[in-house]
């Protein structure tokens, strides 16, 4: 017996949203489709559509982090849902309430969506499965498993900026090891047919195995920047880098920053990303960051496009449940 | 001259909701005949009605509180209002202005309803006796005094599954002595006619003159639980039990916490209700607490269409006066 | 050349509202015309005009102030606006993030308007002038520099009580040095042609140079108050005064604290106004603000027409711009 994908629902439709891996091609085209649709809606003089009206959509941080929470909360919004902040770590736990617990009475009061940020990997994927039927989970980053949000986000922006997939070579630089972004793009790239993914970083910060996802390691930035058509830097996160083996910020940035001078490497044409927050002169020079070849604000923008067409898509799939 | 209750407006309706004590029968049957009504709209698709478009209801927190706060916050969104959440503790306060001063301004600012939470028993009380004629107070829990939603929620719950309030008999078991939500139940249960109302604790956690409110005291768990109909567990809130003299959370389950085993005392048909958070394995077993007799969950459903209800009912009788 | 007020559009119409400073006389009417209009909307049964319906409103706040933030939280919600509370102090920065990318991504996101409050005289300028076209800026107070909306509902509300401006005597009383309000109050009682506007307060609370904004300067309270129309007494603030040479809360009060019997001095139906919170027994005695002659809770009632009008005059600027 094969086991159904717990994203999908028994119609094969996305319930919830916790990791780029294991979607079909289409299922991630279509988020993007829709996202495209909806993109229209935050040019408008009025930037609402009643989509979610009577939703109740509730941000679900166990991880503080007000950049992702306020994206989520600004797209339930403008597709009109009630939203829900909920900071976990200072209230209910606080009175010794179990974390199903806490899970059990939210659904009890009719939410319908949760957005969960969490720093153990799994956590978005646990609480997927002890939901009631009613329940939608989108994951907003989970430890250094998955953030397939904004994955999507970046692969909009990629897709906008460059028309198709195939036949573009990516690469990501950084920390690849600790980083949920990267694990997220690579599904999503692949899965998505770009013709190569390459990741470039030291030793230290590339995942075992990491070849078995299907893409090229490379230790010198020179190397792997040549000839591609989509660069994204990650974040140093030295919140999460404990006990590494790493380089000073300024060694760091001598091996693995991304300068002018470095940008040229890549196709003439090739376009920087980052998901920010940026860390100037540490991973990034700002001549570049703030530069003509960087889309990093448009990604902040197709950020909200693409929560909006997760969401809906999400809370779509329970009509059709009921419709059955 | 006979003093009119502070919770009844001119023409004897309900303007406030502070306790349950005092109010005539027919005025709770009200409340609970509305919220069967709201009930409905969190089934909807789109749990929205605009009873209350326009009004500003005010979460006024001087005690934190996620899971109420939520639960009104929930309320107040469903019927369309503008919610403002407060925490009082944290901010004018810290200005110096006085309690009263922060009242005055928020009523200059065209607020409809306070939803007041206070550490001290009487807090709900001095405020309404201190706002301007068009806001409403309702109490979320002053002190060990009242939690009236909370008893409604109760009540509704009963009713929902035993149809009638006679003749039942009800135990409350646990920390009688500094439980708002005891003596809010206990008002509430023998206004509406139950038959029976019993207190279940140790010597040291029942008020004195408790027998005054009509309840029978019972100090042996078995014994008390002898046929009764509705078994309502306590939370054992050690935030609130100072220098009290308890046993050993262990000891206090030996005694006190119901198990599978305990329940076979009640009625067979018979309900195990709890206002949460529950501390699993201190006052309730989990396979009770989990179990096919437990209306726990349905109690916190029931919460969001009783605390409509409340602030529907409140709210409708200024534009009572108004026309007046 | 003319460099051209920041505040203003191409079209001369008000984009940001940053200071009452080098304003046109008729701009200010307006605002408090727009405001006489919208502040009916409170005092309906529905208090929602769906003004700034799809407008994103994000409060900026780098100094906490409940208070304040409140009242442009209500304005925005009753204009039917969303809003966005961000507390800057405890989120991006903690990751290292620069202003101006944090300013970057709110504008990336469509935002509409930044109401921003800040401990740094200028920090409101600094962020109009590096934010994007589609964007305006109300300053809710930075330093000690400017408070343009208090000084606009001080303004309505002397408006309403008085009529005109002109042949008002105005004294402004307290720590005039420290105060953005004072500032704001003095720039725009003059732009609006009052007679003569006094600032009354010991030496080491009054700017130098303070006579070149128009102001006649008085160390003695009866000789200050003697003959004017309108009182506005400034908050004490200690938590602003640092190292300055003052004199005890007690001393303080018995020099420059508005008492009934110093009310004399002033004319007979002289107003007593209060920007808020009060120090009781500091800077004002209780039977004064609490009196018939205070205007202090009509200051915050009026507060929200005026925010309102502000939002919506600075918004509708770029409906202009649009159309151009």
């Amino acid at each position: 017996m094969i086991r159904r994908n717990i994203q999908l629902n028994e119609q094969g439709r996305l319930r919830h949203f916790l990791t780029t891996e294991g979607l079909k091609r289409q299922m991630l085209v279509d988020i993007l489709d829709t996202a495209e649709s909806l993109s229209g809606v935050t040019d408008q003089s009025v930037k609402k559509v009643p989509l979610l009206r009577g939703k109740t959509i509730v941000n679900l941080f166990f991880e503080a982090s007000t950049r992702t929470r306020t994206t989520f909360e600004l797209a339930a919004k403008r597709l009109s849902a009630d939203v829900l902040n909920l900071n976990i770590a200072a209230s209910a736990t606080k009175k010794g309430e179990t974390l199903l617990d806490t899970l059990h009475n939210l659904q009890a009061m009719h939410c319908d969506m949760f957005v969960v940020r969490h720093a153990d990997s799994g956590a978005a994927h646990f609480i997927a499965n002890h939901v009631a039927p009613h329940i939608s989970v989108i994951n907003a980053g989970d430890g250094s498993h998955a953030h397939p949000t904004q994955a999507m986000l970046d692969m909009f922006t990629i897709r906008r900026v460059k028309g198709e997939f195939y036949p573009l070579k990516v690469a990501i630089v950084g920390d690849i090891l600790n980083s949920r972004v990267a694990r997220s793009q690579i599904h999503a790239l692949t899965t998505l047919g770009v013709t190569e993914v390459r990741v470039i970083a030291p030793k230290t910060l590339i995942p075992k195995d990491v070849e078995t996802l299907g893409v090229h390691v490379y230790h010198d930035l020179d190397e792997g920047l040549n000839d591609v058509d989509v660069i994204i830097m990650l974040r140093l996160q030295n919140e999460r880098m404990q006990g590494e083996l790493l380089p000073s910020e300024h060694e760091y940035f001598q091996l693995y920053g991304l300068t002018q001078e470095r940008l040229k490497s890549a196709k003439s044409d090739a376009i920087v990303m980052h998901p920010g927050p940026i860390n100037r002169g540490v991973e990034i020079e700002s001549s570049v960051a703030d530069g003509p070849r960087s889309v990093i604000l448009q990604q902040v923008t197709h950020g909200i496009a693409v929560r909006m067409a997760v969401m809906s898509t999400c809370l779509s799939s329970h009509a059709d449940r009921g419709a059955a």
